[in-house]
Protein backbone atom coordinates (compact mmCIF):
# COMPACT_ATOMS: atom_id res chain seq x y z
CA UNK A 1 0.00 0.00 0.00
CA UNK A 2 1.60 3.71 -1.18
CA UNK A 3 2.13 5.95 1.72
CA UNK A 4 -0.29 8.52 -0.10
CA UNK A 5 -3.14 6.28 1.15
CA UNK A 6 -4.86 5.74 4.62
CA UNK A 7 -4.59 2.05 6.17
CA UNK A 8 -7.02 0.23 7.85
CA UNK A 9 -8.31 -0.60 11.27
CA UNK A 10 -8.62 -4.31 10.49
CA UNK A 11 -10.53 -5.71 13.25
CA UNK A 12 -8.90 -9.63 14.19
CA UNK A 13 -10.79 -11.94 16.59
CA UNK A 14 -8.38 -14.71 18.13
CA UNK A 15 -9.58 -18.46 19.69
CA UNK A 16 -11.70 -18.88 22.43
CA UNK A 17 -9.05 -21.10 23.79
CA UNK A 18 -6.39 -23.58 22.87
CA UNK A 19 -8.14 -24.48 19.37
CA UNK A 20 -6.30 -24.75 16.25
CA UNK A 21 -7.17 -21.40 14.96
CA UNK A 22 -8.28 -22.30 11.29
CA UNK A 23 -10.85 -24.18 12.96
CA UNK A 24 -13.04 -21.33 14.40
CA UNK A 25 -11.40 -18.32 12.11
CA UNK A 26 -11.84 -18.20 8.45
CA UNK A 27 -9.41 -17.51 5.61
CA UNK A 28 -9.33 -13.45 5.89
CA UNK A 29 -8.40 -13.79 9.56
CA UNK A 30 -5.11 -15.64 8.34
CA UNK A 31 -4.65 -13.34 5.43
CA UNK A 32 -4.99 -10.09 7.42
CA UNK A 33 -2.32 -10.90 10.14
CA UNK A 34 0.26 -12.67 6.63
CA UNK A 35 0.09 -9.12 5.54
CA UNK A 36 -0.32 -6.90 8.89
CA UNK A 37 2.57 -6.01 10.94
CA UNK A 38 1.36 -2.98 13.63
CA UNK A 39 -1.04 -4.24 16.08
CA UNK A 40 -2.98 -3.10 19.04
CA UNK A 41 -3.14 -5.48 21.74
CA UNK A 42 -4.00 -5.88 25.56
CA UNK A 43 -0.87 -7.93 25.71
CA UNK A 44 2.21 -8.09 23.85
CA UNK A 45 2.88 -11.75 25.10
CA UNK A 46 -0.81 -13.14 23.73
CA UNK A 47 -0.56 -11.53 20.82
CA UNK A 48 2.74 -12.73 19.46
CA UNK A 49 1.61 -16.36 20.55
CA UNK A 50 -1.90 -15.83 18.26
CA UNK A 51 0.22 -14.52 15.63
CA UNK A 52 2.46 -17.35 15.47
CA UNK A 53 -0.18 -20.01 15.67
CA UNK A 54 -1.92 -18.81 12.43
CA UNK A 55 0.79 -17.96 10.44
CA UNK A 56 4.29 -19.60 11.76
CA UNK A 57 6.35 -17.66 9.44
CA UNK A 58 5.75 -14.59 10.40
CA UNK A 59 8.76 -12.23 11.44
CA UNK A 60 8.17 -11.80 15.29
CA UNK A 61 10.85 -9.25 14.89
CA UNK A 62 9.39 -6.92 12.54
CA UNK A 63 6.08 -6.35 14.50
CA UNK A 64 5.07 -3.50 15.86
CA UNK A 65 2.46 -3.67 18.99
CA UNK A 66 1.09 -1.71 20.97
CA UNK A 67 -1.16 -2.09 24.38
CA UNK A 68 -4.25 -0.90 24.93
CA UNK A 69 -5.88 -1.76 28.53
CA UNK A 70 -6.49 -0.33 31.23
CA UNK A 71 -3.64 1.63 32.11
CA UNK A 72 -3.58 3.28 28.58
CA UNK A 73 -4.55 6.82 29.31
CA UNK A 74 -7.26 8.14 26.89
CA UNK A 75 -5.08 10.52 25.46
CA UNK A 76 -3.33 7.90 24.43
CA UNK A 77 -5.50 6.31 21.82
CA UNK A 78 -5.44 9.28 18.99
CA UNK A 79 -2.07 8.65 18.28
CA UNK A 80 -2.02 4.98 18.22
CA UNK A 81 -3.94 5.37 14.63
CA UNK A 82 -0.57 7.44 13.15
CA UNK A 83 0.45 3.92 11.27
CA UNK A 84 -2.96 4.35 9.06
CA UNK A 85 -1.71 7.80 8.08
CA UNK A 86 1.53 6.39 7.45
CA UNK A 87 -0.26 3.99 4.94
CA UNK A 88 -0.20 0.89 6.88
CA UNK A 89 -2.79 -1.42 7.90
CA UNK A 90 -3.18 -1.95 11.51
CA UNK A 91 -4.74 -4.64 13.30
CA UNK A 92 -6.54 -4.77 16.74
CA UNK A 93 -5.94 -8.63 18.90
CA UNK A 94 -8.76 -9.38 21.39
CA UNK A 95 -6.88 -11.75 24.47
CA UNK A 96 -9.66 -13.78 23.50
CA UNK A 97 -12.72 -13.39 20.90
CA UNK A 98 -13.76 -10.60 18.75
CA UNK A 99 -12.12 -6.90 19.71
CA UNK A 100 -14.37 -4.19 20.55
CA UNK A 101 -16.92 -6.65 22.19
CA UNK A 102 -15.96 -6.70 25.69
CA UNK A 103 -12.78 -5.82 25.66
CA UNK A 104 -10.54 -2.60 25.29
CA UNK A 105 -10.63 -2.29 21.70
CA UNK A 106 -13.88 -0.31 21.47
CA UNK A 107 -12.18 2.95 22.30
CA UNK A 108 -9.56 2.82 19.31
CA UNK A 109 -12.22 1.71 17.08
CA UNK A 110 -14.30 4.78 17.74
CA UNK A 111 -11.04 7.45 17.42
CA UNK A 112 -10.69 5.48 13.75
CA UNK A 113 -14.24 6.74 12.88
CA UNK A 114 -13.09 10.04 13.94
CA UNK A 115 -10.03 10.41 11.95
CA UNK A 116 -11.57 8.91 9.23
CA UNK A 117 -9.91 5.36 9.30
CA UNK A 118 -11.92 2.81 8.00
CA UNK A 119 -12.42 0.22 10.14
CA UNK A 120 -13.07 -3.71 8.67
CA UNK A 121 -14.13 -6.30 11.36
CA UNK A 122 -13.39 -10.63 10.53
CA UNK A 123 -15.56 -12.83 11.28
CA UNK A 124 -14.70 -15.12 14.92
CA UNK A 125 -15.62 -16.32 17.33
CA UNK A 126 -17.68 -14.73 19.64
CA UNK A 127 -19.21 -16.19 22.89
CA UNK A 128 -22.28 -14.11 23.30
CA UNK A 129 -23.34 -15.11 19.66
CA UNK A 130 -22.38 -17.75 19.39
CA UNK A 131 -24.24 -18.90 22.69
CA UNK A 132 -27.92 -16.84 21.52
CA UNK A 133 -27.72 -18.81 18.55
CA UNK A 134 -27.04 -22.03 20.69
CA UNK A 135 -29.79 -20.97 23.12
CA UNK A 136 -33.17 -21.75 21.52
CA UNK A 137 -34.66 -17.77 22.58
CA UNK A 138 -35.56 -15.00 20.79
CA UNK A 139 -32.70 -14.01 18.50
CA UNK A 140 -34.17 -11.54 16.92
CA UNK A 141 -34.45 -9.42 20.40
CA UNK A 142 -31.72 -9.80 22.82
CA UNK A 143 -29.41 -7.68 25.23
CA UNK A 144 -25.99 -8.61 26.20
CA UNK A 145 -25.38 -6.84 30.04
CA UNK A 146 -21.66 -7.39 30.63
CA UNK A 147 -21.11 -8.22 34.36
CA UNK A 148 -23.63 -8.23 36.96
CA UNK A 149 -22.91 -6.09 40.49
CA UNK A 150 -20.63 -8.50 42.98
CA UNK A 151 -22.48 -7.26 46.28
CA UNK A 152 -25.57 -10.00 46.78
CA UNK A 153 -27.95 -7.60 46.91
CA UNK A 154 -27.88 -5.76 44.54
CA UNK A 155 -27.06 -8.68 42.22
CA UNK A 156 -30.10 -10.41 43.31
CA UNK A 157 -32.13 -6.77 42.50
CA UNK A 158 -30.21 -6.73 38.96
CA UNK A 159 -31.39 -10.51 38.05
CA UNK A 160 -34.95 -9.63 38.61
CA UNK A 161 -34.42 -6.68 36.92
CA UNK A 162 -33.06 -8.41 33.36
CA UNK A 163 -35.86 -10.87 34.02
CA UNK A 164 -38.91 -8.52 34.07
CA UNK A 165 -37.55 -6.73 31.02
CA UNK A 166 -37.25 -10.34 29.51
CA UNK A 167 -40.56 -11.08 29.93
CA UNK A 168 -42.06 -7.69 29.46
CA UNK A 169 -39.89 -7.43 26.13
CA UNK A 170 -39.61 -10.26 24.93
CA UNK A 171 -35.71 -9.66 25.17
CA UNK A 172 -33.78 -12.63 25.99
CA UNK A 173 -30.82 -11.02 28.52
CA UNK A 174 -27.17 -12.54 28.56
CA UNK A 175 -24.50 -11.56 30.78
CA UNK A 176 -20.90 -12.91 32.20
CA UNK A 177 -19.22 -13.70 35.57
CA UNK A 178 -15.76 -13.75 36.47
CA UNK A 179 -15.30 -17.80 35.55
CA UNK A 180 -14.39 -18.76 39.37
CA UNK A 181 -17.74 -17.14 40.62
CA UNK A 182 -19.54 -18.67 38.02
CA UNK A 183 -21.22 -21.63 40.23
CA UNK A 184 -22.13 -18.74 42.75
CA UNK A 185 -24.25 -17.07 39.74
CA UNK A 186 -26.17 -19.87 38.83
CA UNK A 187 -26.46 -20.22 42.81
CA UNK A 188 -28.06 -16.88 42.42
CA UNK A 189 -30.42 -16.88 39.12
CA UNK A 190 -31.95 -20.92 40.44
CA UNK A 191 -32.75 -18.80 43.96
CA UNK A 192 -33.70 -15.30 42.23
CA UNK A 193 -35.73 -16.38 39.05
CA UNK A 194 -39.15 -17.78 39.01
CA UNK A 195 -39.54 -21.68 38.60
CA UNK A 196 -40.37 -21.39 34.72
CA UNK A 197 -37.77 -18.88 33.59
CA UNK A 198 -35.48 -20.67 31.40
CA UNK A 199 -31.67 -20.17 31.86
CA UNK A 200 -29.31 -20.93 29.41
CA UNK A 201 -25.61 -21.64 30.66
CA UNK A 202 -23.08 -21.66 27.41
CA UNK A 203 -20.05 -23.24 28.96
CA UNK A 204 -16.38 -23.70 26.88
CA UNK A 205 -17.58 -22.53 24.06
CA UNK A 206 -15.88 -23.87 20.63
CA UNK A 207 -13.65 -26.26 23.01
CA UNK A 208 -13.68 -29.99 23.15
CA UNK A 209 -15.54 -29.42 26.59
CA UNK A 210 -18.36 -27.47 24.97
CA UNK A 211 -21.67 -27.51 27.18
CA UNK A 212 -24.70 -25.43 25.80
CA UNK A 213 -27.62 -26.05 28.02
CA UNK A 214 -31.29 -24.66 28.36
CA UNK A 215 -33.38 -25.63 31.24
CA UNK A 216 -35.97 -23.78 33.01
CA UNK A 217 -34.58 -22.47 36.93
CA UNK A 218 -35.85 -25.12 38.81
CA UNK A 219 -34.93 -27.75 36.29
CA UNK A 220 -31.15 -26.11 36.83
CA UNK A 221 -31.85 -26.36 40.44
CA UNK A 222 -32.39 -30.58 40.49
CA UNK A 223 -28.80 -30.75 38.22
CA UNK A 224 -25.62 -30.89 39.67
CA UNK A 225 -23.00 -28.93 37.61
CA UNK A 226 -19.60 -27.50 38.07
CA UNK A 227 -18.86 -24.50 36.10
CA UNK A 228 -15.74 -23.65 38.45
CA UNK A 229 -12.71 -21.65 36.35
CA UNK A 230 -14.75 -22.74 33.13
CA UNK A 231 -15.64 -19.62 30.62
CA UNK A 232 -19.44 -18.83 30.63
CA UNK A 233 -22.31 -17.09 29.36
CA UNK A 234 -25.53 -16.87 30.95
CA UNK A 235 -28.93 -15.69 29.20
CA UNK A 236 -32.66 -16.13 30.80
CA UNK A 237 -35.86 -15.41 29.19
CA UNK A 238 -38.78 -15.21 30.91
CA UNK B 1 -22.13 -42.54 14.17
CA UNK B 2 -24.14 -45.76 15.49
CA UNK B 3 -27.67 -45.90 15.90
CA UNK B 4 -27.70 -45.83 19.85
CA UNK B 5 -26.32 -42.49 20.55
CA UNK B 6 -27.98 -39.47 19.49
CA UNK B 7 -26.89 -37.24 16.72
CA UNK B 8 -26.59 -33.21 17.40
CA UNK B 9 -28.06 -30.30 15.92
CA UNK B 10 -24.85 -28.07 14.44
CA UNK B 11 -26.24 -24.86 13.88
CA UNK B 12 -24.20 -23.22 10.56
CA UNK B 13 -23.73 -19.99 9.25
CA UNK B 14 -23.56 -19.12 5.99
CA UNK B 15 -22.09 -16.21 3.89
CA UNK B 16 -24.36 -12.92 3.94
CA UNK B 17 -23.82 -12.57 -0.06
CA UNK B 18 -21.54 -14.00 -2.62
CA UNK B 19 -18.31 -13.87 -0.61
CA UNK B 20 -16.09 -17.15 -1.42
CA UNK B 21 -17.81 -19.34 2.05
CA UNK B 22 -14.25 -20.05 3.27
CA UNK B 23 -13.44 -16.24 3.01
CA UNK B 24 -15.47 -15.68 6.21
CA UNK B 25 -16.26 -19.51 7.73
CA UNK B 26 -13.69 -21.26 9.41
CA UNK B 27 -13.02 -25.21 8.45
CA UNK B 28 -15.13 -26.36 11.14
CA UNK B 29 -18.65 -25.23 8.62
CA UNK B 30 -16.76 -27.05 5.96
CA UNK B 31 -16.05 -30.36 7.95
CA UNK B 32 -19.61 -30.43 9.39
CA UNK B 33 -21.32 -29.99 5.82
CA UNK B 34 -18.79 -32.63 4.17
CA UNK B 35 -20.37 -35.05 7.25
CA UNK B 36 -23.85 -34.14 7.36
CA UNK B 37 -26.51 -35.09 4.98
CA UNK B 38 -29.79 -34.22 7.32
CA UNK B 39 -30.88 -30.36 6.74
CA UNK B 40 -33.16 -27.73 8.15
CA UNK B 41 -33.52 -25.08 6.07
CA UNK B 42 -35.67 -21.40 5.17
CA UNK B 43 -35.08 -22.34 1.84
CA UNK B 44 -34.47 -25.49 -0.15
CA UNK B 45 -32.63 -23.75 -3.06
CA UNK B 46 -30.76 -21.56 -1.11
CA UNK B 47 -29.35 -24.66 1.11
CA UNK B 48 -28.44 -26.16 -1.85
CA UNK B 49 -26.64 -23.87 -3.48
CA UNK B 50 -24.80 -22.89 0.01
CA UNK B 51 -24.09 -26.80 0.45
CA UNK B 52 -22.35 -26.96 -2.96
CA UNK B 53 -20.40 -24.01 -2.86
CA UNK B 54 -18.49 -24.84 0.33
CA UNK B 55 -18.20 -28.87 -0.28
CA UNK B 56 -18.49 -29.11 -4.31
CA UNK B 57 -18.46 -32.75 -4.36
CA UNK B 58 -21.23 -33.63 -1.77
CA UNK B 59 -24.11 -35.88 -3.43
CA UNK B 60 -26.82 -33.69 -3.73
CA UNK B 61 -29.52 -36.53 -4.15
CA UNK B 62 -28.83 -38.01 -0.83
CA UNK B 63 -29.48 -34.74 0.91
CA UNK B 64 -32.89 -34.91 3.59
CA UNK B 65 -33.41 -31.32 3.66
CA UNK B 66 -36.72 -30.03 6.01
CA UNK B 67 -38.12 -26.49 5.93
CA UNK B 68 -38.48 -24.18 8.32
CA UNK B 69 -40.53 -20.66 7.66
CA UNK B 70 -43.23 -19.05 7.93
CA UNK B 71 -45.42 -21.25 6.94
CA UNK B 72 -44.12 -24.15 9.53
CA UNK B 73 -46.89 -24.92 12.22
CA UNK B 74 -45.08 -24.79 16.12
CA UNK B 75 -46.51 -28.87 16.06
CA UNK B 76 -44.33 -29.87 13.18
CA UNK B 77 -41.02 -28.86 14.95
CA UNK B 78 -41.08 -31.93 17.37
CA UNK B 79 -40.90 -34.09 14.72
CA UNK B 80 -37.84 -32.58 12.68
CA UNK B 81 -35.21 -33.73 15.06
CA UNK B 82 -36.35 -37.58 14.66
CA UNK B 83 -32.88 -37.74 12.52
CA UNK B 84 -30.95 -37.69 15.67
CA UNK B 85 -32.94 -39.58 17.79
CA UNK B 86 -31.91 -42.27 14.88
CA UNK B 87 -28.31 -41.37 15.25
CA UNK B 88 -27.68 -38.31 12.75
CA UNK B 89 -26.31 -35.17 12.56
CA UNK B 90 -28.72 -32.48 11.56
CA UNK B 91 -27.47 -29.30 10.63
CA UNK B 92 -29.66 -26.14 10.72
CA UNK B 93 -28.87 -23.29 7.51
CA UNK B 94 -29.81 -19.88 7.81
CA UNK B 95 -30.97 -17.87 4.06
CA UNK B 96 -27.97 -15.50 5.21
CA UNK B 97 -25.45 -15.08 8.49
CA UNK B 98 -26.34 -17.22 12.01
CA UNK B 99 -29.28 -19.77 12.11
CA UNK B 100 -30.98 -18.66 15.53
CA UNK B 101 -30.33 -14.95 15.34
CA UNK B 102 -32.87 -13.44 13.80
CA UNK B 103 -34.25 -16.23 11.64
CA UNK B 104 -37.29 -19.01 12.11
CA UNK B 105 -33.93 -21.56 13.15
CA UNK B 106 -34.84 -20.67 17.06
CA UNK B 107 -37.48 -22.64 17.44
CA UNK B 108 -36.21 -25.89 16.36
CA UNK B 109 -33.03 -24.90 18.88
CA UNK B 110 -35.33 -24.58 21.60
CA UNK B 111 -37.24 -28.06 21.15
CA UNK B 112 -33.42 -29.65 20.76
CA UNK B 113 -32.93 -28.63 24.32
CA UNK B 114 -36.33 -30.09 25.12
CA UNK B 115 -35.47 -33.59 23.92
CA UNK B 116 -31.57 -33.63 25.31
CA UNK B 117 -30.03 -33.05 21.56
CA UNK B 118 -26.76 -31.35 22.15
CA UNK B 119 -26.82 -28.02 20.23
CA UNK B 120 -23.35 -27.39 18.56
CA UNK B 121 -23.21 -23.25 17.10
CA UNK B 122 -20.16 -22.67 14.61
CA UNK B 123 -18.63 -19.44 14.42
CA UNK B 124 -20.08 -17.29 11.19
CA UNK B 125 -21.06 -14.14 9.69
CA UNK B 126 -23.32 -11.87 12.00
CA UNK B 127 -24.03 -8.63 10.73
CA UNK B 128 -24.94 -7.72 14.41
CA UNK B 129 -21.93 -8.75 15.75
CA UNK B 130 -19.64 -7.80 13.12
CA UNK B 131 -21.21 -4.21 12.95
CA UNK B 132 -20.85 -3.74 17.13
CA UNK B 133 -17.37 -4.57 17.04
CA UNK B 134 -16.95 -2.21 13.89
CA UNK B 135 -19.38 0.62 15.51
CA UNK B 136 -16.75 1.76 18.15
CA UNK B 137 -19.26 2.30 20.90
CA UNK B 138 -19.72 -0.21 24.38
CA UNK B 139 -19.26 -3.83 23.18
CA UNK B 140 -19.55 -4.13 27.58
CA UNK B 141 -23.74 -3.31 27.38
CA UNK B 142 -25.47 -3.95 23.65
CA UNK B 143 -29.04 -4.88 22.58
CA UNK B 144 -30.38 -5.88 19.23
CA UNK B 145 -34.04 -5.22 18.55
CA UNK B 146 -35.36 -6.12 15.62
CA UNK B 147 -37.25 -4.37 13.63
CA UNK B 148 -38.63 -1.15 14.12
CA UNK B 149 -42.59 -0.25 13.43
CA UNK B 150 -43.05 0.80 10.53
CA UNK B 151 -45.79 3.26 11.49
CA UNK B 152 -44.18 6.96 11.16
CA UNK B 153 -45.66 7.92 14.82
CA UNK B 154 -44.51 4.86 16.18
CA UNK B 155 -41.01 4.43 14.51
CA UNK B 156 -40.40 7.92 16.09
CA UNK B 157 -41.75 6.74 19.19
CA UNK B 158 -39.21 3.86 19.19
CA UNK B 159 -36.15 5.50 17.91
CA UNK B 160 -36.89 8.45 21.29
CA UNK B 161 -37.10 5.06 23.74
CA UNK B 162 -33.91 3.42 22.61
CA UNK B 163 -31.93 6.64 22.55
CA UNK B 164 -33.61 7.61 25.87
CA UNK B 165 -32.53 3.54 27.15
CA UNK B 166 -28.72 4.11 25.24
CA UNK B 167 -28.31 7.17 27.27
CA UNK B 168 -29.35 6.27 30.69
CA UNK B 169 -27.80 2.77 30.65
CA UNK B 170 -24.88 3.18 28.64
CA UNK B 171 -26.37 0.56 26.36
CA UNK B 172 -26.17 0.85 22.37
CA UNK B 173 -29.01 -0.14 20.62
CA UNK B 174 -29.03 -1.92 17.28
CA UNK B 175 -31.86 -2.27 14.91
CA UNK B 176 -32.36 -3.59 11.08
CA UNK B 177 -34.56 -2.80 8.24
CA UNK B 178 -35.99 -3.94 5.24
CA UNK B 179 -32.76 -2.90 2.71
CA UNK B 180 -35.73 -0.82 0.00
CA UNK B 181 -36.41 1.20 3.19
CA UNK B 182 -33.30 2.10 4.28
CA UNK B 183 -32.77 5.31 2.78
CA UNK B 184 -36.19 6.35 5.23
CA UNK B 185 -35.03 4.67 8.48
CA UNK B 186 -31.63 6.72 7.83
CA UNK B 187 -33.74 9.87 7.55
CA UNK B 188 -35.87 8.61 10.43
CA UNK B 189 -33.00 8.65 12.51
CA UNK B 190 -31.43 12.35 11.66
CA UNK B 191 -34.86 14.20 11.90
CA UNK B 192 -35.80 12.42 15.88
CA UNK B 193 -32.25 12.07 17.14
CA UNK B 194 -30.55 14.73 19.18
CA UNK B 195 -27.85 16.30 16.50
CA UNK B 196 -24.82 14.64 18.78
CA UNK B 197 -26.39 11.04 19.26
CA UNK B 198 -23.96 9.17 17.28
CA UNK B 199 -25.35 6.74 14.75
CA UNK B 200 -23.68 3.59 13.24
CA UNK B 201 -24.71 2.69 10.24
CA UNK B 202 -22.63 -0.77 8.60
CA UNK B 203 -23.77 -1.71 4.97
CA UNK B 204 -22.67 -4.45 3.07
CA UNK B 205 -21.33 -6.21 5.50
CA UNK B 206 -17.83 -8.78 4.96
CA UNK B 207 -19.09 -8.00 1.69
CA UNK B 208 -16.49 -6.18 -1.45
CA UNK B 209 -19.00 -2.47 -0.97
CA UNK B 210 -18.52 -3.35 2.75
CA UNK B 211 -19.11 0.93 4.46
CA UNK B 212 -19.12 1.01 8.37
CA UNK B 213 -19.02 4.97 9.14
CA UNK B 214 -19.87 6.17 13.26
CA UNK B 215 -21.07 9.28 13.11
CA UNK B 216 -22.99 11.86 14.65
CA UNK B 217 -26.68 12.80 13.80
CA UNK B 218 -25.67 16.11 12.81
CA UNK B 219 -22.53 15.04 10.83
CA UNK B 220 -25.16 12.40 8.75
CA UNK B 221 -27.88 15.12 8.30
CA UNK B 222 -25.16 16.51 5.95
CA UNK B 223 -23.61 13.49 4.14
CA UNK B 224 -24.97 12.28 0.77
CA UNK B 225 -25.43 8.39 1.60
CA UNK B 226 -27.38 5.86 -0.56
CA UNK B 227 -28.25 2.96 1.47
CA UNK B 228 -31.43 1.60 -1.25
CA UNK B 229 -31.53 -1.69 -1.57
CA UNK B 230 -28.12 -2.47 0.83
CA UNK B 231 -28.10 -4.64 3.72
CA UNK B 232 -27.66 -3.07 6.80
CA UNK B 233 -26.96 -2.60 10.48
CA UNK B 234 -27.83 0.25 12.50
CA UNK B 235 -26.69 1.00 15.80
CA UNK B 236 -27.47 4.49 17.80
CA UNK B 237 -25.28 5.37 21.42
CA UNK B 238 -26.36 8.64 22.74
Amino acid sequence: MSTSQKGNLYLIPTTLGDSPPLEVLPLMAKKAVEHIDHYIAEHEKNARRFIKSIVPKKSQPNLHIQLINKFTEPTDIPNMLQPCHEGFDVGVLSDAGCPGIADPGASVVAQAHIQGVKVVPLVGPSSILLGMMASGFNGQNFAFNGYLPIDKKERKHAIKRLEKRSGDEDQSQAFIETPYRNNQMLESLVQTLHPDTRICVACDITLPTEDIKTLTASQWKQKKTDLNKRPALFIIQK
